[in-house]
């Protein structure tokens, strides 16, 4: 069997904490894994380590936030491996597993007591060069406060020209993340389809739209706006001057989680995450 | 070939105009048809009539608005005749042709010269009882300017709890009519989706929601609730008390438009007709 | 000293149970007390009671939920009672004790350790017909489902043209009320302004708006509207044919309310109230 | 008579040549005037110059958009001179005068055929060091396209916890822009007070405020938010690190404005400049 890579959130005790409990269950039952070489803890340092770009092992446990796992996805885009994300932070909407249970599921991880969950990502170009293809979202964002212009096309239709901070282009599973935040309806995780929110436009009429996950969708920046930022599941990757444009079309590769828990209540879930105490 | 009905909206000068153009140019193909009989003006008084409740011709000429067509449409339930409708008033989002055009697009109508657009409806029971198939929307709405309680689940799981003044519940083609001006998004006419969007409710943070078009959704108002109406595509159909249940799921007849100009754009056509002038 | 004036919400064991808290205290002081006629628990059935179209005693305690407070208003037009709320039941923003502390307020009452906030009221005529003075809110809202037609101006100025469910009028207070569920902002208390909210309306482009307190506002529906009721603080008092006009101008007599806690946070409690688990 | 003071939007022909027509204007009265430094046309590079950090004249003639005048009233702080704003371009909601009337309205500024309207401005610090006084909005957001964390307080009571893009406090005269794109209500002109508007907020409930135009805001970013600007008026004046407190209050000296049409309809001239034809 092919060692297990695992992957640690910086600068995080708690992460560290988890990640201890992974290894600990790991070596109890003498599987091979190996860690990350940019997870710096010393509790982790004497273990064996790998490095993404060189090599992805076919099972990963990414231990922090939505965020260490959208990182971890950038560096990989075309392998495939299955995922088990444990929560440890605040917000880990595509993390399964908790803290608490972590040894039991790291148990069921290794017997193969788990649902593969495929997730549809989508595909970015800028200026005619393919970027990245992502899972949550695509957003254009001013980069210095100040309006942007932009106009978006879907499957060659023109749908909107927004005069205003920029626009957000989610997929399904995005959509419960920035695209909500941003005015955007909640979408069922069963449907495969794209959510387009403009961000604070001075066009009020505007509202989100929601099209079919293989449209093409084209984002253009007009002469007269400002620049922008593009930002791939929130790293920004290159700066827009008037006149880029954006292409987002389907990715032909998913990306696979493993779910430990899919009979849950996905409103309770989104709800009780973003009701913080007043 | 079977006689064409013709269903003309009541009091409008607008409307019976254009059903005269309409009988003008099926009399000069020598094409039967017959006028419903519940078309009261006397220009039309000496044609044949007929009942929708008797005889549901194949082919179906509406004239009105989408109030018009929607109600033809609850009369109709089981029949799919191919529908052609003309706009002759304020709001025909679901009619294609426009008057200035009538003459040449009933020639079309008459020849085959146009594409039948099927759309899928939703199958609404109130209290386990059936009621009707609609096209639009299925709303839940305070009788009396009364707060409703209700639950709205999807397919078993508990979505939203709504204190507020109810809940719409609509068909993709629904949603640019009630769900939009209720603050539900753009839904792609491609996508077979349902839109489900709490009218007015004390809890802030609910949000619509878009989930598959074959869900099954169950509203429930609580014991505490004041009365609310059960309104299907615009028609109150039931008074419905503390402890009533609506279930709606998908409905095996869909029903079936002719298309004239179906390569428009959709956003075009959106926001145009929602942006009168200040 | 004049009797103190008890009100005490129907139907609900909760308030009654306040009630014979309230009640005993009062007896306790020798304090002389009217029971509202209209209140019908057997237990309060031996003391003497009172009728607001007759009688306005100089001091009310109203026990129930703001409904309660509210219907008692619309009573007493013209008369400026100090009223002491007690909350018991669900939503209580207006009423400043709560179930526990009862006993404590009462002696707090009864001895003068309160403060006495006056809040403005608005007046409402219908068609030139003076109606009541409103300390909430003023909705124009569609009787049957539906879409009403209306022209909103403030004084003088054309400020909204809505087709759609109807309008909320709201003063700073009922701000938090229906006027926040509509989509309407959060006004500090502190201000003495109104809160004008369109309802649903097709014109996505359209916002709340907060103007003066001694604004003028006029609501006219259009010859081609649908009918619409008046609901005046959740009461509806008026059918509104088409045509019809709504006038809302500043109330000389304000309300005038008992409060407590007058330091406590405005923004914890409302959001508290609001956020209703998932 | 002191000399007039012209200010013009650079880069901008349109700006140029309205410029041209009010020099040509002066000059048929022979009044004097100052051209800023700043700007480079040829056509205006013959007359003489001033430089608004070593004089402010009494009289300013501002050509361009509302950013010009923004950034104008940015460099003068503490001098009132009487603004006549001429728009040269898109937005303008600030400058009265419309270029096909330049040449009247000039003559109406030098005889006094005016009415000075004066708009009251918001201290700004930051870290407890004084800013600027603003005429629209203070915005705290996103840097590099990362959540910010921060607490708002108004008066030293707790009023939002916001995971987001940031926040926006605006004027009244600012309401109008930055405030209504990103969710805040229309504010009537005549009301002195402050909007808060939250920036795509993770916690789904919050609200815009509305808060008498004298209170105090402070805005922290905690600890662990990423960094964030802060704009003034539409200028980024301060990078904030995590734990960067600002405070808005009261600014002593207000603007003055020469309005030459105060009589329009306001919402009518608000909502025709935001319905961009779809």
């Amino acid at each position: 069997m092919e060692p297990i890579g695992i992957i640690v959130k910086r600068e995080s005790s708690l992460a560290e904490e988890v990640a201890l409990k992974v290894v600990k269950v790991l070596d109890s039952f003498n599987v091979k894994f190996l860690i990350e070489e940019n997870v710096e803890y010393k509790s982790l340092s004497d273990y064996s380590k790998f490095n993404l770009q060189d090599y992805v092992p076919e099972k990963l446990i990414v231990i922090g936030g939505d965020g260490t796992l959208l990182r971890t996805l950038l560096k990989i885009q075309d392998k495939t491996p299955i995922i088990m994300g444990v929560r440890a932070g605040k917000r880990g909407f595509l993390l399964d597993v908790e803290r608490y249970e972590v040894e039991e599921r790291v148990k069921d991880f290794l017997h193969g007591r788990y649902k593969v969950i495929e997730y549809p990502r989508l595909s970015v170009y800028a200026n005619n060069r393919k970027l990245y293809c992502i899972l949550n979202d695509s957003v254009v964002i001013s980069k210095m406060a100040k309006m942007v212009r932009l106009t978006v096309s879907i499957d060659g239709q023109t749908a909107m020209r927004i005069d205003g901070d920029g626009v957000v282009v989610s997929t399904t599973v995005g959509s419960t993340a920035y695209g909500l935040s941003a005015g955007g309806p909640i979408i069922d995780p069963r449907l495969n389809v794209i959510l387009v929110v403009p961000l604070n436009p001075v066009q009020l009429h505007l509202r989100p739209i929601v099209i079919p996950g293989d449209s093409l969708i084209e984002i253009s920046l007009t002469a007269q706006s400002n620049e922008a930022y593009l930002s791939l599941d929130g790293q920004i990757v290159e700066e827009l001057r008037p006149g880029s444009t954006i292409a987002i079309g389907p990715c032909p590769i998913s990306v696979r989680i493993a779910r430990f828990r899919w009979w849950e209540n996905f409103y309770e879930k989104l709800y009780t995450r973003v009701l913080t105490y007043w």
